[in-house]
Order: structure tokens, then C-alpha cells, then sequence
């Protein structure tokens, strides 16, 4: 059983590992994998984007956890969730609207001796190795319908052009948009901001060292990118500049 | 068998993947289990704080090895030891002073062939793993009972004020003091240096956005943070900055 | 069986998780090790000395996985490679070039449906799962014998002087040469550009804090350090820089 944790705790203090021991703790034989620690803190669309690509390359039975949670400790509820086989834990913060309208969703108790500041290691954990040693979802909490929704925003048509914009930027710097490739015209140009990215290609080195590219990138929609740089510097663009295409 | 890594390696270079080479070469079946390898370099204090909160969570039986080792390749004595169960491999610097006087402690043997600057690999790896496989402490080096101790700061009491400093800065910019969340007067008010965060809390969102807040953290010691920030920034504080409460 | 892991691709972002997440969908009982993740985007280089390192301290059987890939989605070649009872999966861009001569290798076809930006998911991770799983080399591809062969430079003698240089700066700021420790004559004094490090030491400590200290690091090459400092800050030396022995 595989357990997979993205959170915004970073890698330098112990909160990951403490509920690392936690989950190993009731749940001795689970493979933990990290998905990334380093969410800018709070940034649930960030963390919202990062697990919207990852989960489903995981087999089925996979448990993701996901505490990206600046309201730790408020009336926010806690979620377990469950779709296609696979099951999340997260705040009720809408980091997992990228789930589909069928996704299940029970609400976590929380007990009163849980840290007011750590969710993910006295409420988060504990559940996720519930789930991966054999609980079902109803088991862990009452059955809920109205999870918090905040979806990433989507690409809008104008006529014939694509109207999208940057939902994060990665370690290359490269611009990751919501325009799915497949909603591009053939020869259409990309356009961020004020800037011109040419017609998709297809990997950086059709082009110049230092030059824009644009391309359909690994999660499937349009990225744009600086060959052996990084577009975000170039240009000075960061998540919510527009694209078109 | 879970062993945890505690390092001040960082995680660009190949030395803790070096470690876990040598881990798995001897004790095939482990578990391991990063707590950090970003403590800054020969902090032996930030070391000793993070594995003091962390290693009581995993079950028994663990190994833990800390390899914070400013003094790798002197006279230092390379240490295991064991307390309650759990087992941990360390420089004998202080690293461990967070352990109870009735810890049972031996000191390492260092073969000549040990690279002097990577003991990490070369002796305290190989002994994590006889650990992990069987071996008793006894097996593992001569019974020592003077292990260097540096323990980190305690708070005092000065009549009814509690006088602590901050012993660790996370990755949120919160100030971790040593003063107990059990040793505050209920209603009294945290002070640090000349700024006050006004009386404990439960979380972050108790307070407005940017504004300075006090509770019982994860470690069960008094914290000062503030909300959607950093505190360490907003005060201009760090490690040793007095707390009162 | 283990499967080691050395990316440019950085932690913040999904695509390790996504990397190990097809690896264990098609490999679900092997243990993955990460290596590095922080190789400075497209420096092969680095990620063959850090490979050049590691590999040989796990065991036999071990697949490493090294994606250092500017070139990803051209002609270049994916390939296979095993010398000594380990495998490797990698683009032929020299990254592998620390293997002997007698390695054998061979070339991993490119799947249509492979995103030409991110072959460590869609080609190198399912070649390592495959090998992983008990495939053969052969199983994975044609035999090559002209794999792109870029090696890290070597030192050479000058009568009794060894001239070498820097091939690598780690976490702490030491700069590791390429001059085996054993070609340096006893009692030689190590320069580095234009500063002087003294003979060789042992190990940190057998100078004063901020001096400068040259001993044979746990690479078996002499390096170059301040004690309690960074070396490549001091000197305001990096890679390239001229080394004499």
C-alpha cells in the first residue's frame, strides 16, 4: 500500500518526519512517497495543481494525503475522500476540487487532544493509516455532499482564440498554463501577456538557446518556456498572467 | 526496521544517498526515514531539537542516527546508544543530550579505513544496520556512562514569570521557545524581547492576518507566530531571543 | 531491489512523485532511493560525478535511474547500460561516462505517446521497472557500442606536479578536485588558483577556524575546504578552477 504526502511543511524542520512516524507507526508495511513538501505555505492552489497531476499515475488503492492548511485548528472541517479507487486526506479547503462531481467525501472528527497547529500529524496521519490498513470510508467519519469547491480556473473561447492564464510556474521556470494543447488551432501562435511564444513546438531544443517555446507540456496542457533559461524571469510573469492562444 | 536520518548534509550532493547505500547494503529490509538533512552545517543545538521532537513518535525499535558532526575524524567518540526501546548511532558532541540520564550509551569502534571527513557513511552507517539487524549495544562497542551532554536551554521561573528563549525558527518564520505551555499562568502575557504577542492561543487564525500570535505548539512548548507570516522576520528574531510569559 | 534516483528536476514540483509513482505502479515490492533531485538544470556534468559516486556502495542488481536531460524529446538516445551486476537507464548525453569501458548498453526505443519533455516518466521510468522486474538488457533494446562519452576531465602530471582541477562544489563549500589523493607526493603543499592550502590533512579540525585545509575527501580525491566555512566563498573559486599537487 502506497502512501504518497504533499504539504507546504518544507524540508528542513521535523513536522514531516513526525507524521511520517505516525503513519509507520499504524501502518507498518505502507511505501511513503513524497510528492512535494515545498507548496509555498498556504498556497492550496499550488498544492491543488501539484496533486491534481500526480495522483493518478499512483495504482489504485493509493492514499494521498495533502495538508496544505492555513486554517488548522478552525471550524474547517477535515475530509477523507474517495474516487476511482483511490482515497484522499486533506482540509476541507478546496484543495481537492480537481476531483469529479462523483468523488465520495466523509468529514474527519477531530479529537480534542490533537495539536490546534498540527492536523497533519494528530488528524490527518492517523486517518490516512486507517485507510491504508483496510477502513472504508464510512468507517472514518459521517458522509458529507458539500466539500469545499475552489477549482483551478479554467480556459475560456473567444471565437477562435483560447483565453487562458498561468497556474504555476516550476523549478525551470516554466510557465504552466490551464490551456489544454488539444484546444489549440493548428499554427496558432502563443501569446503571454505581451509577449509572443510562436506556434507549438514540440520540446525546448526546437529552439534557440535563451528563446521562448511554447509546447504541450507532460500534464497535458500548454506550457511556455525558455530554452536552457527560465520563462518566468525572461519575462517576468508568474501564475494569473493571461495566455492566449 | 525503520532507521530515521538526521544530517546536516543537505540534499544536493550524493552523501546521503552514500549512507543509505551502505544502510541497505547490510540491513536489506529497513525502512528509512528522512527527519532532515537541511540543519545548518555543525548546528549541533537545531539537531538536537529536531530529533528530541521527533523520535519518540516512531515505535520501537527504531534506529536513529544524527550525524550533525563538526568534530568528524578528531578524538570524538563516535556513540550508540538506547533508551526505552529505541536506538540511536551519533558523534559524541551533544547531539543526544535531549536523552534521559538512564540511557544506556557504548562507544563506537573507528576502523582506520574510515574516510576522516565521512564517518556518516563509514562508521555510523554500519552500525545503524548491525542495530537494525540484530546486534545488541554491547555487540557494538564498550559501555561508556559520561556521553558529552549540552543540553538545550530550560526556562526558569522568576516568581511567577517564566523566563525562556527561543530554541529553534521553522520553516514558517515561528519562534519555538523552551518555556513548557504547562509552565504559563493561565491569562498571562507572552513577551518577546520588547514586542508582546498578548496570551496563548489556539491557532493562527485566532488573530488577523500579520499579526502576532502566541500558542502551545506540536512540541508542547509556547510559540510565537504570525499569521500568514514570519515572525522571525517581523521581530527580527532568532535563536536566544528572550521569552516571557 | 532498489532503484536510486538523480534528477535536475528539482523537489518543489510533481515530477519525481510522478517518476516514482509509474515505478511503482510497474514495480510494486522495489525501494527507491533518491540520490539527488537539486543538479543544477542540465549540468550532466554534476550528474555524472554525483553517479560516479554513489553507485558503487549499493548492492549488485541496483537500477539507477539518471535523468539529466536537456536534450529530452530529440534525437538524442535513451539508453540502458550494466556493468558489474548494475543497470542504469539514462539519455546519452554523456551523464554515464564514468562507466569502464567494458560496460555494455543498449538503446531504450522512444514510445510515440512519450511527452517529448518528460521522458524520465514516459521512457526512463518504465525501462527501470522493466530491468527491476528481471528483464534482461537485451529485452529493452538494441546493443550499442558508441554511447556519447563526455568524461570528467582528469589530472595530469607535470614532472613531480600534479595539475588538476575543481569538478565539483558541494553543500559546505568544498571544492573537490579531480587529483587522486594517492598521485599527491608527501608533503606537497596543495595551491588552488592563486591561494595556498597547506599539505595534506586529515580532516577539518587539524586547522583553526577559517583556515583554509586540503585532505583526500571520502571520494578519494583531494578537496579543499575552510573549517567551519566555504571554501568556494573564500576563494570565490568553482568548477574549472587549477589545482596543483
Amino acid at each position: 500500500m502506497i502512501i504518497t504526502l504533499l504539504t507546504d511543511f518544507g524540508t528542513s524542520d521535523s513536522y514531516v518526519a513526525e507524521v511520517k512516524a505516525v503513519l509507520l507507526s499504524a501502518a507498518a508495511n505502507v511505501t511513503l512517497v513524497d510528492v512535494s513538501h515545498l507548496v509555498a505555505p498556504g498556497d492550496i492552489r499550488a498544492g491543488q495543481y501539484l496533486l491534481s497531476r500526480t495522483w493518478k499515475h499512483f495504482p489504485r488503492g493509493t492514499v494521498h494525503v495533502a495538508i496544505v492548511d492555513p486554517g488548522v485548528g478552525t471550524a474547517r472541517r477535515a475530509l477523507v475522500a474517495e474516487y476511482d479507487g483511490h482515497r484522499f486526506v486533506a482540509p476541507d479547503n478546496g484543495v481537492l476540487s480537481f476531483l469529479p462531481k462523483d468523488a465520495r467525501y466523509a468529514s474527519l472528527p477531530v479529537a480534542p487532544s490533537a495539536a490546534a497547529t498540527f492536523h497533519g500529524r494528530d488528524v490527518f496521519a492517523p486517518a490516512a493509516a486507517r485507510l491504508a490498513t483496510g477502513a472504508a470510508l464510512d468507517e472514518l467519519g459521517e458522509r458529507i455532499t458539500d466539500p469545499c469547491y475552489m477549482p483551478l480556473p479554467a480556459a475560456r473561447h473567444d471565437h477562435l482564440t483560447v483565453i487562458g492564464e498561468v497556474i504555476y510556474v516550476d523549478r525551470f521556470g516554466t510557465l504552466v498554463t490551464n490551456i489544454p494543447g488539444d484546444a489549440v488551432q493548428p499554427g496558432a501562435r502563443i501569446r503571454i501577456e505581451d509577449s509572443e511564444a510562436g506556434s507549438l513546438r514540440r520540446t525546448f531544443r526546437d529552439v534557440a538557446r535563451g528563446a521562448l517555446v511554447a509546447f504541450v507540456g507532460s500534464g497535458g496542457t500548454v506550457e511556455i518556456a525558455v530554452r536552457d533559461g527560465s520563462a518566468a524571469r525572461t519575462l517576468g510573469a508568474g501564475v494569473g498572467a493571461e495566455v492566449r492562444a
